[in-house]
């Protein structure tokens, strides 16, 4: 693929759904654009860190954002980037319920790259944000 | 309990695997003492971020890093606690295998603590390492 | 004063300018909002890490995003807070001249709350970004 | 300078102090090893942030983790390279007076490494710490 074409929604979620952490999520893709992404995921009883509040672990949140952070520079890279850091703030507990998640490129750059993502609940609550820096530099022939 | 008595081993895996993300990440308390506890994670193929080279998912890793650090509070809070923020720092692809990840309190405090953790591979190997900060001051009555 | 009144521009830039180091730094406010501060550094030779380059230290960045973000919370706090964490991202070398410091708020919480800022340099590009958490729980009676 | 031999702390102080803002922090080194630095600070009125209480500015602090870690690197750099990003946990309030900051590798990389610092009083006690991304490929020929 060039690096200058934006590959289409269902390039980015074949790619995507090629990971078994990323089926165990049931990520999906609502929309893409140039720097940005919006995922979905797919709540699973698995994904609880207390039985009684049934909220959503902070591990899964720190992950979907990762990975969105990741995919909103598709558009440049054409494929996942190993990450080099991540930062989550957690804002509230996340109810039991699919997630959607934004991402955006902040700065693209030839070596790494740094791009964030917000996390909302199924009542459209923020409930996670972040960062990460990407590899970027283009793999060695 | 009283914040002064650490808990046991088994109390301490008893209380992480009532939290069904912690019972699917195969969480084991290996060790715990004052302001340090090791734990292990079974190794199980969703973990894995890419079906080719088979490398465990960041998102996993993140897991571990957050809810080590917050354990290795349990000898002050007897519970977990929420996470405020969590940076995590990757150093090289995990290949499949279980793994021990080790926490440590850098600083109790009344309001806020903060803590690290370190994941190594099967072969011993740090493959990512992280901070964060957690909420600690006492539930109200 | 109330938590429920803007400050006024000049009411912020006397609490800022207090500061001995918000003094050295050349601190003035451009624009106040609700959650949103925009200041202004007065760029001086003593930032430079690198004599042969003159870039502006990071720690220069690091110190104007910290403060940045600490005071688009005004709105709500009236006054300066103290920091949890921060994290900076660099984006780009700073070169000599006077930074603009654009400050938002991400999540205002009754005991801390998150909020992030971008450092310009004198030809409007960015080449810093960050977060902070700041404990805003009130101060005791 | 070879990447195999570790530079005098003599050395590494004259680099060090080539920079105008590590000059103003009155920057010293203690200690050099492989891998590990200790630095010292001088304090100046400057540096406060409020005037009643006459703490120390959290910018100086990061700027202080972001120098040391930097420079824990230097037997394997010989020489302060770019930061990628930076994060720092504020411990508690450092009041007037010099600080010692230590710094070590966490991970060393061919394209980016990470190291940690610690910030401590003229009481010794533990005001700051964190970590930071550094660029640490070698320099285009």
């Amino acid at each position: 693929m060039s690096e200058n074409t934006l590959p289409t929604q269902a390039d980015i979620e074949a790619k995507l759904q090629r990971g078994p952490y990323h089926q165990w999520l049931g990520i999906t893709v609502d929309a893409v654009g140039e720097g940005e992404i919006t995922l979905r995921a797919k709540w699973r009883e698995e994904w609880v860190v207390n039985p009684d509040k049934r909220y959503t672990h902070g591990g899964i949140l720190a992950a979907l954002i990762d990975l969105t952070a990741d995919w909103a520079l598709v558009s440049k890279t054409g494929r996942g980037v190993p990450t080099i850091d991540l930062r989550v703030d957690y804002h509230r507990p996340a109810p039991p319920g699919d997630l959607r998640v934004t991402g955006r490129v902040i700065k693209f750059g030839s070596q790494f790259s740094v791009a964030e993502a917000q996390v909302y609940d199924i009542d459209d609550k923020l409930v996670a944000s972040g960062r990460g820096v990407y590899a970027t530099a283009a793999p060695k022939a």
